[in-house]
Order: structure tokens, then C-alpha cells, then sequence
């Protein structure tokens, strides 16, 4: 078996534990995602990588739903299967309606086009756009 | 030499000149992008991908700087670095300050950062996920 | 059926049989993964492919868990499921411990996030790494 | 300096003009591009770079124009600005006209946009065409 | 659930229908594909995608089979597993025979291997290359 | 202008000072990389970034080294042109001499060959891999 399985709160250490009891607490959900129970694995990592997106995906400037969809902009554009269907229903729950995955997904088909047309036509960056 | 040289206006066929008509008039500006100058050795492609671009970024149940930004965030993770140049500078007009730029940077870095957790440690996809 | 199926060793040619002998004797095993059955449809690619990885990942400066776990880094970076899934046992036949792996992870991680984080502030490269 | 630099001829050691005078002799020019020149450093990888990429962009099944046209299509997704350069002119070099190149650029930014929308639906593999 | 359903066709609205017909018709088949089941939860985008690849993807300079082997090189290096399944089914169905895939794959990994080595050696790109 | 310039440490403030202090006294030098000076940008950032990379990159499991050439072999992937040239010099600070980085990015192009090769053979994951 090459990859390890994950990690079930039962059987999870005090450090792990604590790590998905604040995932819990601030979802507001009583189950913990495969993802956490595989970097389980890695303690540092896990509250590290959950101290990261916690900070990171809070309300700020800019609100949860634009947040969530820009995440799965990025997961789409790398093909990463399990990214998309856990922040496509992250996305929905924080409040993306189908209208709006549809104009999402729009967007991004079309930037993924057009950045191959850029990179192919080798098109300078126009003065006004140099940094 | 490589590539083909920007078609500027002047030099314009009619049929590239209607679009980059359209093109100025939709933007209200007085310039063409090199993106488009450089289409212009294939006028049906450059119709087509101006259609299609005027018609997706238009305000829609997503509002136009939202929908710059997820494009933005599309370039970046593909490393198209005329499309950041090009991007950033069209989120700016649409309305992205400096502190969601600062939040959509954030967004990205950890998308990408968990892609690929989420790819090396094998994850499954939650049973709840599921398509 | 979009694909073609694995050729096994009692239905390959000689010239394929060669490839897979040779595989066997210089892996120390019994068996051919699924990558190489399916290369045999090609005997070329096959034998170059073959020869290129048993020159590149034999013992040299660098040893054989190290090369293995870049090659994992690649992997991981390219979302090649079959990719990541092989090479991930490769590397612990090599002597990847779950302590190299966690760390090989975190790496992979905060690569990939700033590797976008560069790209997307636009980082102009320092005056002292510039080729 | 981040870099190693360029392998002149009249620098390299005999081993490595082996394969500069093979490379002229195969694509009748006088100059060695500078691909090979920083993979000179390395002589067991030029070696079998250029042995490798001669035998599969000889004339075959596919002729040579459309080798190239492949080559580049990878090249443009990628983004590796120094390969869409290099791959650009020998398509040129190949036969590749200007319309030639005006519908592989469409196909392949066509071919970027579906496989984000392929992806970002979450699309089921047909029957039809499961392995 | 995270995916939208495919939208069979007795289940599609007239707008839809029209465009499942307009395929069925262009492309002599009596089935529609995954990929257009799902797109068509956004009718704007299911029609402007289809027009897009049957203006795309038809007879021009290039013929039908080489712009499905340009389509599926795409698809290949960014690891689209839907695309890459029907896109080695609609070049085959355009007449790919099996040499023809081969040499294609042959060219598509070795241009994924040369363009990382000109990233990371760093490659400068020649004079003669230059835009 | 479409991106952000460098903050120098005279225009700084205190709280990005005390990351650039932070990053001179571990790393030993008397200068900051433009990635972090852009990164000054968003001071949350900086220093969310600065600590994951000093507790993700210290001597471990791993010797310093080997995770440099493993952030390389990422970044070269990504074609992230930033990101080579100052993780090439880093990896070089770090003690990889020439021969460590020639072998680094023959494994680097074999895998990028390889993860092509297996996704486009559309290869099934061997039994004895399946998670």
C-alpha cells in the first residue's frame, strides 16, 4: 500500500485531537475531512496547514463565498479531483448558488484559454502593464 | 524570428478594426492590448475570443471585479505572466484595493499549497463529496 | 475502449520480453508494473524509456532515496495519480521513512504555494541570481 | 550567478562536440542552439537528450511539421517561454505556415478551456470510453 | 453532493435540446457525451463552447486528425483524465491509427522532459529566436 | 503599473523590520530577497510565510540540501522563473555541487517524461499501490 489511510479521532493523539476539535468548532460540523485525517499523519503539518487556512479563509476584506470561489479557480486550473469536490461543496455551503458556479466556471474555462494564447502567441507585456 | 509582431491599428484589416472598435468602445479606452494586436494575425479567432470575453466578464450574478480577480487567480497558478500583468492591472480598474489583492494572494498561495497536500498524501474523496 | 490494454510477459514479443527481463533482474522482483505493460505497445518507447530511468536512477552522486523522492516532488506537482502512487513505493522500497515523507510534504507544500506567491506579486528576479 | 552558462564549441571537450557535430549534421545548420549548450554540462544528458529527441522527431508515421505542432502544443501549455521560442521556429523551419499555426493556436486554447470545464464539472468518464 | 447531474436529453429544456441536436447531427452519432450533459446546466456556456469547437475542430489548413492529436497533447500534459479518455476516442474515430499514437505520445513526453530542463538550466533564449 | 514595488528596510515598519531581522540573523546574509520585500506587501503574510518556510526548511529528517533540491525540482515543474533562480542559488548555498544538480534535473525531466507517459497510456494504478 503506498499512500497512508487516515487518521480517526479514536485514534488520534491529544495534539491531533486538539487540532480537529478547533476544525470542528469552527465549522460548526461534528465530522472531520479526509484531508486533516491524512496529514494526521504529520502533527506540525496538520496544525500548521489548519492554523494557515483558518487565518486565511476568515471573513475579511473580501467575503467567504469570493474566497471559497477563488480556491476552486486554482484546484480546477491543476486538476486536483479531491480540492474540487471538497471546495466545490465548501463553496456551495458558504453560499455560491448554481448562477454563480456557472459564471465561476466561465471565467475560469476562459482564462485557461487565454493564457495559452498569450504564452503562445509570445505577446509582450504592453509598457503600461511592466512593473 | 519566433513570433509574429503586434498588428496595429493602421495596418488593420476592416474586420480587425470592428473589433478593436468594439473593443474600445465596451472598455472605454483609446488603446488596444498587445494580447489583442498579437490575435490579429487570426481575425477569427480574435472575433471569437473577444465575443466570447465580452460576453463572460460582463457584470453578471458575479460583479466584474470578482470575476477579474478569479481570473487572476487562473494566470497566476499557470504562470502566464503577461496574463498577471495584464489581469492585475484589469482587477484594479474594476475595483480591487490593495488589501484584496493582499487577501486574493493569500487565497491562492494556500490553494495551491493544499493541491498538492492533497494529491501526495493520496486523499480519498469523502463519501459526502461524491458526484 | 479509449486505451490500450496492459501487454502481459506471455503474450510480448522477444523484444519486449528483453525490456521486461531486464526490469526484473535490475529491480530484484518477480513482477511488471502496469506503466511499463503498457509502453510494450510501443517496443521504442519502451526500451528508450527503460534505459533512460535504469541510467538516471541508478546510484550516482545522489542516491537512490533522494532521487526517488524528487522524483515524487515532480509527481505530486503534476497531479499524475499513477505517478505518485508508484513512485510513492518506490521510494519507501529505497528508504523513505514516514519522517522523510512528512517532510518531503512539507516542502512539496510551501513550494508549490510560493511558486503562485512569486508569480503573482510579480517578483522581479535579484540583481544576484540573474544569469 | 544562479546559472550555469553556455558551452562554446571551441570549449567543449570531445565528448560533447561529438554531439554538436551531430546535431549540425542532422538539422544542416552551422549553429547549436542554447538548449544544448547548458545541457553540455552535463555530457550524459546531452548525449542522451539528443539521441533521444532524434529518433523521435525523425520522419515517421507523423511527418515532421506535425511532430513540431505536438512539440509546441505542450510547450504553450506549460508556459516554458524558452521552448515555445525555440519549437516555434522549428515548426516554421518544418512547414508550419501562418494559418497552420492560427488553428493550432485555437485548437490548443480550445483544448485549455475544456479541460478546466471538464474538470470543474466533475464529469464522469463515459462508459464508452473507460479503459 | 458536490457535482451537478448530466442533464439527459428528455429532460432538457428547447435551448438545450437545439444544441444536443446540433451535435447528434454534425457529428453522426446518436449519443451525446458527459462533458455536454453537464455544461448544459449553463445553456450560455454549453452553446458558445459548441460553437467554439465545431468552428474550431473542423476541416481547415490542419486536418481533423491532427487537430484531435494537437487537442489530446493538451489534455495529456495537463493530466485531464475526461478529456484525455474522450479526446484518444475522437482521434482515434478521425483515424488515428496506433503507430499514429505512439509517435504522438513518443513526442509528448519528450517535450514535457526538454521543458523542464530549459527551465532549469535556466536556458537564455537565442538571438536568432527573439521576438 | 501592475504590481507592487520592493519595500526596502528603511521604509518598513516595525512589524515587517522584525521579519527581516528575523530572516537576516537565520539565514546569516545582510540582504532580503525581493520575494520578501514584495511579500511586505501584506505583513500577515510575511510573516505567515517566513515562518513556515524556517520551521518547514531547517535541517530535519531531511539535511538542508535535500530539501533545496526537492523546492527546486518544484519550481522548475511550475516553470516558476523566480523561483529557480533563487532556489538554484539556495540549493548551491546549501552544498549541491554541480554533479548533484545534473543528476537533480535528469530525474526531473525523466519524471515530467513519465508522468506524461502515464497519463496519456491512461495507466491503471497497480493492486499492490491502490491505497
Amino acid at each position: 500500500m503506498a499512500a497512508l489511510g487516515p487518521i480517526e479521532y479514536q485514534d488520534a493523539s491529544p495534539e491531533v485531537r486538539a487540532v480537529y476539535d478547533d476544525i470542528m468548532a469552527t465549522r460548526k460540523t461534528g465530522s472531520i475531512n479526509n484531508f486533516w485525517k491524512a496529514l494526521a499523519h504529520d502533527p506540525v503539518t496538520l496544525r500548521r496547514t489548519w492554523q494557515s487556512i483558518k487565518e486565511i479563509m476568515a471573513e475579511g476584506t473580501l467575503d467567504r463565498v469570493t474566497k471559497e470561489m477563488i480556491y476552486l479557480a486554482v484546484s480546477i486550473t491543476n486538476q486536483c479531483n479531491y480540492c474540487i469536490a471538497s471546495h466545490t461543496a465548501a463553496a456551495r455551503k458558504a453560499g455560491m448558488s448554481n448562477a454563480m458556479f456557472a459564471e465561476l466556471m466561465a471565467v475560469v474555462g476562459m482564462a485557461n484559454e487565454t493564457n495559452s494564447l498569450a504564452s503562445g502567441y509570445q505577446v509582450e507585456v504592453d509598457e503600461q502593464f511592466k512593473v
